[in-house]
């Protein structure tokens, strides 16, 4: 039945102003005509030049967007992106997680921690040429080429250490564009709402609407005395950015075009339908299995040590979050046959390639394309058991440790990305973190889980099952409980230390986990060996196919956005509510009052009693933004009779829908009015939206803001931050 | 919070166009303005004429609401209502619950069963002279004087066995009507789809919205050949009906006004203040506790035996549905502080009452009339669980038997009513009835815990204790579970024979149940005896505190409908959807494809193949009713870009939602259009409506109906029921 319903969209999704697309910022000129039918009006031209307002004044945290809002440095991002800021000044006296915090002054204003980030893209670089030039045409080899060149770009582009080099392929390796990023190292905090406003309803709410959170939080970005980046030190001054965000306090409405810029991490709009179909029947459903069960696991042990709950609390958290992302896409893709749709969409596209002059050739191509996929996905499959077999965090560590001794034996530009010189300190932060969230009970139970289902299966590796053999008398579990007991990688200083250690060093070890490694070196190696050959086949075949697509569309008018991949990207959109099931309409707009009836006192319903008081005051007094809110005895009759008006306000907005589109990564992007004004921070996307990643469905694809009206409320009537307010610039329609 | 915002809603309720009011029908003219504003255009005077169309075709069904819809007594009702009718004729074999049944002429019509009946009222009239007249002052001789004299008038109206009588209470007792209905005891079953349609999505989506129930039957009544009323007989033939509704194909859109007429059961609109706070503050919650603990019995029993799991299926759901409704209650009462409200409301009376010439003798009235009811709440928790004591079904067979033995000792008319001759087949019915859910271990269990309930607290009674003493070595769950095995009141035809039996005979029965009742006897009813003359002091002040709300409400000149007694009345309304939370709005109607989204597959969202295949086809095909639909290529397209146009139709509508003012006993009620064409058949109310019993807010009260184009739809497509769609009369807009 679905399967019909869902085929249907394939006809009809025509009908729909899509607000498909990711864009690169050069791009915009190209979709002029789109933004202009969507009431943007900052011209195109403006948006494409990163040194202008208002893309100059957005950055990236590494993992998720922010955005300059004063010339002093001050920015506005997520809460959930500055959680580890929060978490880092937080102490069982000054909880700042449960109690907010707020700097009345720059002095005031804390460290966010030693590895906070701010990167300020100031260069975008076509580099398609000097990445591809001259490739040799042995798969391996041509891979191995195509790294050598990015590394040398990379090297070449961060001579000055203020800055940060990638080369991102785009268009599936059709394009390489060299991105240049200052780095700001000192990164503070100065204002946080309590986690029970900036994530009211905390996992229950997460990708759900209606939704009342408070997800925003600021940050500012310091420099040397001298102006350039620098480590945190007393006397740095704030970073004067080339702009800043002007705030429109008078926010939007249903209807109104919007658009947002930020880092989304990665889509896959233009897997061919095989590839869709491996991920929605085999990959997605095998992970969700193994996902839930190693949450299971966590929670159980949890339950009975305490001390196991709190290290794991943050590991649980994002695995709570990926669960949900998993069980939303199985649901989406049992909700709507979208294989059903992009087959219609390939064959339509089949058909096109068909009637082209070199048809032959290009047919020849796909056909190819499909060969080499199905040979990775067969290998996926063939090795997902062996891979999560060597879960264990401590041999993920000895095979890191011992890894890096090997490349170490190379000059530094031929060593594997990751193991290069520039990356040696985020190398040791990551191996000193591990303390923080590891339990040896917990992980010795987890990868004996892993263990036992390879064991369980056909797919074996003959030094896999030679190292899982136990002597007579011994079990596996009481040989797998024995190498953590006897291995020394729990102590981070030795850790450490053996970053220093030659590969000689680790052969010699009698460290079970070194042992197993060093085993397992070989095999795994030659996976990774042809991995990457088959990945410098698809360097071939991906980008043909995706010029095809490209001239695909252009044959129909369309232009092509590239698939996310964690850089700069622009998308518009409108305020706009949606139908989440037949008679269910999910309107664009929550208000405070909604933060009232769902609180229950309880986490994650726990609303603190200032905001509580400040919505039951009706607050709604004097001050420089006093017009924002309107007469507080209207408002208070909103839960009853007013409801029935959803385009009209006599509240305050809390979170706001627009079709803009979205994923991982978008976090804490400015939202923008059609001046380029900000009106809102983007911190999630609807339940039914989660395949968007595979396919965007523009009647359900709906990302969810934090209203700025909401946010200048809070600091307005609720936390007075008064200093912060004169620090921004408000305007109005 | 909550009570701030909620009594915002005291202030602002004013601003809703109300549809409150189940209203007599002789009322309809006092309200032919508001009729008119909603569009109802057939005449108030002609709705007020019980003796015209259309109320001339509404019927009753005891506990349901129902309507002739033919010249040959075609009647339609609720699956849920004819159900009873269902399972009598289902077998193994030709299971009609699951299968769904369609007769295709009228020989292939089945009796429903020997017990159903249709009422067909005739008359409504004002007898509350007769009742009230000359009144003893003493309360519980006055409290028997009004019952003598209901019972006198039932009487002379029930000289002719076809009708049966009864006279209802108004106002609480400041009016009382004789109402005189036709009993049509041949009823058949005709027409009924697979339970998996009439209540898809079963307990799940009971009281919820969006809802997509097909919860539609066709009964027949047939009569003796001499057209009067006879028992099921072979040449029996159809009744011919003073009228039968016109349908209206075209069914209505949002914003149409409607009205509907039924039976609705009980509601407590004028209850005081005090009253609403012993319901939601202990009484609710204290029956809610004891149901769970039941229900969780039941099911926990019937998992380990399944002939316990068959015997209390229907007790289960019944269980389930009041559980439900008290969740509702309890939920509603935290939602929004309908006290506040009603005291708010009840204060401005009070304070319109001392602005009368009679200030101070009203006063004392309402006074005295809550030291009445405080009373009357004290002893209701003083006894709550003593009464529950006596919860064993033997125990509960015994009293009524020996009580019966008792009121035989006096005349017929001075019997208590249930135990007079008229009664006498319902009495043996029910006795017959209990095999079918009766089982000794759960009813044992089930008492056993209100025994020990009742031993944990201390409103004890002495006569109880005593009972519950044991012999020495003997515990006191032995002794009941002996009990059991002892009494013969487990046999049916031992329990019919106890219906000859003196008091004496009882008095020397060795049965145990048998002599707790006797044992019981004096003390039950010196508290029936308290009980009523409380009753009869409380028919003094109940009836002066009405006469009083009626005149505050004229002088807002306003009228008052009576409380809910199950006697016939008409509500009027709008189509509409409702603000079911914060930015979630719920559409007035849902559609086809809202089937085909919720089915799995599994009970209770086990859509039946015929239907779902012929949403598939899209199958509006030709028949006489093919304009109904319209073209199949427009409705496929409604799960993606058509829902954002919530008030137009190119699908089949399936349930709708209206403003008109329902409760239970209304299930069945046909909805009218303004022209007083049938367009649907009211079904259930949605969760947030549930507290409506006490106090009906505007803006979440709305009744769940089966739209009558899903009904046609169905009888066309699905099961070609081309018979009875020849049979009915279609118009169209």
């Amino acid at each position: 039945m679905r399967k019909v319903l869902a085929a249907a969209l394939a006809l009809t999704s025509g009908l729909v102003v899509a607000d498909e697309g990711q864009w690169q910022p050069y791009q915009m000129p190209s979709i002029a005509d789109k933004l202009s039918e969507r009431g943007i009006a900052i011209p195109a031209e403006q948006l494409a030049d990163l040194t202008q307002y208002p893309m100059n004044a957005v950055v990236s945290l590494g993992y998720c967007t922010a955005s300059f809002v004063s010339p002093k440095g001050l920015v506005v991002t997520n809460h959930h992106c500055a959680y580890r800021g929060i978490q880092y000044n937080s102490t069982p006296e000054h909880n700042y997680l449960a109690e907010g915090f707020l700097a009345k002054s720059p002095a005031q204003e804390p460290s966010a921690g030693p590895n906070e980030r701010l990167y300020v893209t100031e260069a975008v670089t076509d580099v398609s040429q000097q990445v591809t030039v001259d490739l040799p045409v042995e798969p391996l080899a041509r891979y191995e080429a195509i790294q050598a060149n990015r590394k040398a770009l990379i090297k070449a582009c961060e001579a000055d250490d203020n800055y940060r080099c990638s080369v991102r392929s785009f268009h599936s390796g059709l394009e390489y564009y060299l991105i240049k990023q200052l780095i700001i190292r000192d990164v503070r905090l100065v204002y946080a709402p309590p986690k029970s406003v900036g994530s009211y309803g905390g996992d229950i709410d997460n990708y759900e609407y209606p939704r009342h959170s408070g997800d925003f939080t600021f940050l500012r970005a310091y420099v040397g005395k001298d102006g350039n980046p620098a480590a945190y030190a007393d006397d740095n001054v704030p970073y004067q950015p080339k702009s800043y965000l002007k705030i429109n306090a008078d926010g939007v409405k249903a209807g109104d075009g919007v658009f947002l810029a930020g880092y989304p991490g990665s889509t896959s709009r233009y897997r061919l339908t095989s590839e869709l179909r491996f991920a929605s029947d085999w990959l997605y459903p095998t992970q969700a299995a193994r996902y839930q069960a190693r949450i299971d696991t966590i929670e159980r042990m949890g339950d009975a040590n305490k001390d196991v709950a709190i290290k794991y609390a943050g590991t649980l958290a994002s695995m709570a979050n990926r669960m949900k992302k998993l069980n939303g896409l199985l649901d989406g893709f049992r909700a709507t046959d979208i294989a059903a749709i992009k087959q219609t969409e390939e064959n339509a596209f089949r058909d096109w390639l068909a009637r082209q002059p070199e048809a032959d050739a290009l047919t020849q191509q796909l056909a190819q394309l499909e060969t080499l996929l199905a040979e990775r996905q067969q290998r996926h499959q063939q090795s997902y058991y062996f891979d999560n077999a060597q879960s264990s965090t401590l041999l993920s560590v000895a095979k890191q440790l011992y890894r890096l001794a090997k490349e170490n034996e190379k000059p530094d530009a031929e060593r594997e990305a990751g193991y290069q010189q520039r990356d040696m300190k985020m190398f040791a932060a990551r191996l000193k973190r591990i303390d923080t969230s590891f339990d040896v009970a917990v992980d010795n139970t987890l990868w004996q889980m892993d263990v036992d289902a390879y064991l369980a299966q056909d797919n074996r590796v003959g030094v896999m099952d030679q190292w899982l053999t136990t002597d007579a008398g011994i079990s596996l579990a009481d040989k797998l409980t024995a190498m953590y007991a006897k291995s020394e990688l729990t102590s981070q200083q030795k850790r450490l230390a053996w970053m220093q250690a030659s590969a000689a060093d680790f052969e010699a070890s009698s460290d079970p986990f070194i042992q197993m490694a060093v085993a397992l070196y070989a095999t795994n190696m030659a996976q990774e060996k042809a991995d990457k050959a088959l990945a410098g086949e698809l360097s071939i075949a991906r980008p043909a196919y995706m010029k095809a697509i490209i001239a695909y569309n252009k044959s129909l008018g369309k232009p092509v956005y590239p698939d996310a991949n964690s850089t700069l990207r622009i998308s518009y959109g409108m305020v706009d509510g949606y139908q989440s099931q037949d008679a269910l309409y999910k309107q664009p707009f929550t208000r405070l009052e909604g933060i009232v009836a769902k609180h229950t006192g309880v986490v994650p319903f726990n609303a603190p009693q200032k905001l509580l008081a400040a919505i039951e005051k009706g607050d709604m007094g004097t001050h420089k933004v006093q017009q924002l809110y309107p007469d507080p005895r209207n408002w208070l009759c909103r839960l009853f009779s007013c409801l029935d008006k959803p385009a009209q306000f006599d509240s305050v907005p809390v979170n706001f829908l627009s079709s803009v589109d979205t994923t991982g990564g978008n976090s804490g992007s400015p939202v923008f009015n059609g001046k380029g004004e900000l009106v809102g921070l983007n911190f999630d996307s609807t339940y039914e939206a989660i395949t968007k990643d595979w396919y965007f469905n523009p009647t359900i694809t709906r990302a969810v803001h934090v209203d700025i009206r909401y946010i200048l409320w809070m600091m307005d009537k609720v936390d007075h931050a008064d200093n912060l307010l004169d620090e921004l610039t408000l305007v109005r329609n």
